[in-house]
């Protein structure tokens, strides 16, 4: 299963930064809000290149884009790739874009080749993967795989009101196919790793074998303000250092599960706020990540025995609130094997990954087989004007996706 | 030195009980903001009351008052004694206005007993000592003593635009007389504790010594943001992280240099605020106190020392400016004496004691022998609706300035 079907880097990187004008910001970067006048540009742009490309480009009721290039056998199943096309509000040119147009430099390159596949292959541009504008992110590929309710998705607005049902029927994105109706074979989707490692161990492929679990956790920490200058140190109930030591018991707990482990204090709040008052109550939002479930839980829970213990050591309450947890998915070994092989056989240094962000690929793998395939940015900078990748490494995946596509069609997921 | 004058306790729980109805909040506090209505009706009352107790009452430029008892030597200098009686937005009954009813409760106890002394006697309230609507505090005790501009504070202005000299001729509280022109003999200012330690120690009379020095530094911790998914914690250059070590490095300088010294992180920023992304900049403004001013210049050499291993630990940068510094205050012996001779001479519990918080006295004592004594309040709670001190301890400081003030007459300080 080895072709010499060579997808043409120059012409993806044209494409890409075609692309990158709509919605394009002054610092290089985009923004091209989900159901914004740019999306709108940039599905139409995509509808009419695909159709240009021969491909039957069908939209869903949630808008959802299907490009399919039929296959050698009419009754097979699908396979398709692809990821997003809405960008971050300060966004760069390769988040989930990447994805999309090597799916259709791969198309491009079967095209001239005359090269026919077994099963029909289908490039996808999901909707709302940010979920900057409407949230949640990654909506439409939730609702396509029915773990994101359709009627509430479609009835929550953005910060000025607006549904993001009348947004898609505005940009004339609401498409007569039924949501979740059409099923594929298997599901591969290319993405920028948005972290640091494959730059820093020079690898050119990130072979993604699943996605971290995933806990986040509200705390209250509750102290008494008091004045600064009048209270000795031993009276104290500081909230301030209480979070802390909050703060470091997170980075520790997060050490001790690693390297796979990693968690963060994202965002704290020091009250009252005042100079000279000592705080009387912070608050906290934590993040957890692991990729393994047993794991995780038990790093949620020697958080929540260390906050204890510094409760109690501080004289203060610390109420930990678990208020969302998603478990870690595991890809299927067939597309994870394949990926391996494609970058092997095109002598591409990789590295099995487990992906630290979320992708559509998470949901749309509680479908159908699933896998993703990961290219250095710099320094792992992404959901930022200065986002980067250079043209080689997204030529290489989009050479892996095309390799380890017609691998699947030779030797599909069962 | 010892006289059987007694104050009476009860008229002067009333009388504070009397001028809580000016600016009474719902909730058993007091609203008086400097130059407000409520401002301008204690400040009537207050020259009714002490002109019916047969003292002649002057207003300054700036709004201080001065009610006096004249003296058998009318070429010698006041002995003066007061406190403020402005609010916080929030305040209490008791934060400045009970230096100042104490000090008319003293007049009435010698008029009663048709006591002469040698010195004149002045009791006094200065303008906006909180500095809540007009900033500074202590503004018009330090415009007294020559180390404010006076025409910089009267432009001053509130939130909503109006002057700070505006307002003083509104009410009808610019008074002719030469703001500082008047000198005293000593001063000596009566004052709730606004800390915990009488209380704890069952003391009645706090005997102060002096006014700790204070250092306010400004500090921005400068990491990287990141994903929170995507960084492994080797890889990270977390502000949040590096302001935790911050926040705990403050406290542990403190106790180094405790008791006597504290240090406080009042208030923080963590940027740019969101649960999955790694805070790349964090702000800090911290409060460093201690009565020695060696120490206090120790300790904040030993922070930012400290600072500098967080920042190579953390690969962050950590700049920390220092905004102000105030040098420690030491009170006049001769007063400290008469104030520790008064409670022992009444058996009262005392101890000496550094002021931890402001007061009008700091600037006072640039221009004459000054001290203070302090008297217990709840649990240390000041600037709050719930500030409570007892009938008893307010009636305990209170004899202790009129012996004091006695003691001073016999023998002033030199």
């Amino acid at each position: 299963m080895s072709t010499n079907l060579k997808i043409n880097p120059e012409r993806l990187w044209s494409t890409l930064m075609e692309t990158a004008q709509y919605g394009a910001t002054p610092k290089g970067g985009v923004r091209r809000l989900t159901l914004s006048d740019e999306d709108k540009m940039v599905r139409d742009w995509f509808k009419t290149t695909c159709e240009a490309a021969g491909l039957a480009v069908s939209v869903d009721a949630i808008g959802n884009m299907f490009a399919t290039r039929p296959g050698t056998d009419p009754s097979a199943p699908a396979i398709a790739f692809g990821s997003h096309l809405d960008t971050q509000p300060a966004g760069g040119k390769f988040d989930g874009i990447l994805g999309v147009l090597a799916g259709l430099e791969a198309m491009r390159t079967l095209n001239e080749a005359g090269y026919e596949t077994t099963h029909p292959l289908t490039l996808v541009n999901w909707t709302n993967e940010e979920g900057a504008r409407f949230a949640p992110a990654m909506m439409c590929s939730g609702v396509y795989a029915g773990d994101l309710d359709m009627a509430t998705m479609l009835a929550g607005t953005d910060r000025d009101g607006k549904s993001f049902g009348e947004e898609l029927e505005r940009i004339g994105y609401k498409g007569p196919e039924t949501v979740g109706e059409r099923r594929f074979k298997a599901f591969v989707e290319l993405h920028i790793e948005q972290g640091p490692i494959l730059e820093a161990e020079e690898k050119t492929i990130g072979v993604v074998t699943g996605g971290q679990g995933i806990v986040w956790l509200d705390g209250v920490i509750t102290g008494r303000d008091s004045h600064a200058g009048t209270t000795p140190m031993p009276m104290r109930r500081d909230a301030m250092n209480a979070l802390a030591e909050v703060a470091l018991a997170i980075e520790a707990v997060a050490l001790e599960f690693g390297p796979a482990g990693v968690g963060t204090l994202g965002e704290a709040l020091v009250l009252p706020g005042s100079r000279n008052t000592i705080p009387g109550t912070t608050t906290f939002k934590a993040d957890f990540r692991h990729p393994d479930a047993e794991a995780l839980t038990a790093m949620e829970a020697a958080f929540t025995a260390r906050c204890r213990e510094i409760a109690d050591g501080r004289k203060v309450e610390i109420d930990v609130t678990r208020i969302w947890r998603k478990d870690p998915i595991a890809f299927n070994s067939t597309i994870v094997e394949a990926v391996e092989a494609a970058a092997a056989a095109n002598a591409l240094p990789a590295r099995r990954m487990i992906s630290g962000a979320g992708h559509d690929a998470f949901y749309i793998s509680g479908t159908c087989p699933t896998g993703m395939i990961f290219v250095p940015c710099w320094e792992g900078v992404s959901h930022n004007e200065e986002e980067s990748a250079t043209e080689a490494d997204c030529g290489a995946g989009a050479q892996v996706l095309l390799d380890a596509l017609l691998r699947l069609d030779a030797n599909p997921p069962s």
